[in-house]
């Protein structure tokens, strides 16, 4: 059968640049710091999350989902150490160009959950701006949504913030990927 | 191109109100306390879940999945703290306004599953009669599973239960999001 | 509606047989611990999993994923401890039974993600050996990815290993589910 859709998914970690206190109090961090990038937008005040790139898991999780569904490996097969080009990218740079591979590919997608997990930032009054964000880069309904783990475990001790996300795509019509006649 | 499908995916977790030993050994609470909910059945003699409404991790995550796949936010954004009705609701009450509203947004439940960690309840023996109940609340096929983290993290040591939900959701033919002629 | 897709999505965790230095260092074990099994591949020098079976992490996700999306139930309900003829069995033997149950059921695999989220093995080389492997034994393309979590939490500090895997699943076309005239 040659069904026209995939399902992808995948988690993101990274820790905080310096882990605030285990009661997710705001104290600011050093004005050197360079600001927290999350689902695409700038989150000033926050502390910075650690990682290749701007370290913003819920655009890596995004990534690393779309390239999944799509059989295309993930985010180190594609952008991995060996390419230096990639280094530093933000998450609208990376998310970019695997929407690009995936409809060189024959793919589009559908739709996605992104889901960040941890204390802070407090992203209630910020969640529609963020799918709103995510939705335009993506080209497809991006519905963020945030959750802690009731003080548990890292993401409950402030000392990182995780991201899952899972997607739909669906064969191109007349794609790269579909036989012609 | 107009998919008539939506995935959607969400964590939940809640600690418990007195933490269990960390070898889950069936130590009684003490009869004052309310008992567990999860995946919207009673489980007399385990220790109840913290949280807003009953703490029913696996209710939750279904509600925030499904949510999320209609792009309708998540259970903070409809039913959040300053929307007082909501306080103390049952994961039956919110996962029923949850299809309701999916549905007025016309989208119908195709089918999910739940996944419940954690060392406590021994959930085999009712993992049947926790589907049945999930799906006839969602009317769609619901099937809830149960796993351990083999002792290891916060749901090892006993702190508190996780639940992963994932779903699929169809376009309602005729419904209220379906362009009319 | 008769839709006919369904999706699923399933953790799975082991501890290591001896949790390897937090720093992931690759100090040898003992010869005679038995190789580490993982994504139905063997390998080499990396510390076992512990568990019912070969700890197959990815496997297992990727079967509790299955059988939860035909609504099957989990590994525990179809190959629990009160059936002895599926001790010890591998990943590979237990992929092969739960494929060959979806098909009496009347579904195939469409795909599947599978991410594997721990410290070691550095997977990164045998990705796609990963998914090929994984693919040939469900008969649908299986997208093999990994993941750190940056240090943080039973996986940053080397005691255990995840993995998740999400998939889609297809009505076949006249098989045993389908209604027939
Ligand atoms: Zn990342
Ligand atoms: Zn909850
Ligand atoms: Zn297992």
């Amino acid at each position: 059968m040659a069904i026209p859709f995939r399902v992808g998914q995948a988690l993101d970690v990274h820790a905080f640049v310096s882990s605030p206190r285990g009661d997710g109090s705001s104290e600011q961090e050093t004005p050197s710091s360079p600001p927290m990038m999350l689902a695409c937008l700038e989150w000033p005040g926050e502390p910075a999350l650690v990682g290749h790139s701007d370290g913003d898991v819920a655009a890596h999780a995004l990534c690393d989902a779309l390239l999944g569904a799509a059989g295309l490996g993930d985010m180190g097969t594609n952008f991995g150490t060996d390419r230096p080009e990639w280094a530093g990218a933000s998450g609208e740079v990376f998310l970019g160009e695997v929407v690009a591979r995936l409809m060189c590919a024959g793919w589009v997608p559908v739709n996605a959950t992104v889901q960040v997990i941890g204390n802070r930032p407090r992203m209630a009054q910020r969640l529609e701006e963020a799918s709103a964000r995510m939705s335009g880069i993506v080209g497809a309904a991006v519905n963020v949504s945030a959750t802690t783990t009731d003080g548990l475990g890292f993401t409950g001790r402030g000392e990182g913030l995780a991201a899952q996300a899972t997607v739909l795509i669906a064969r191109v019509p007349d794609g790269p990927g579909t036989p012609r006649p």
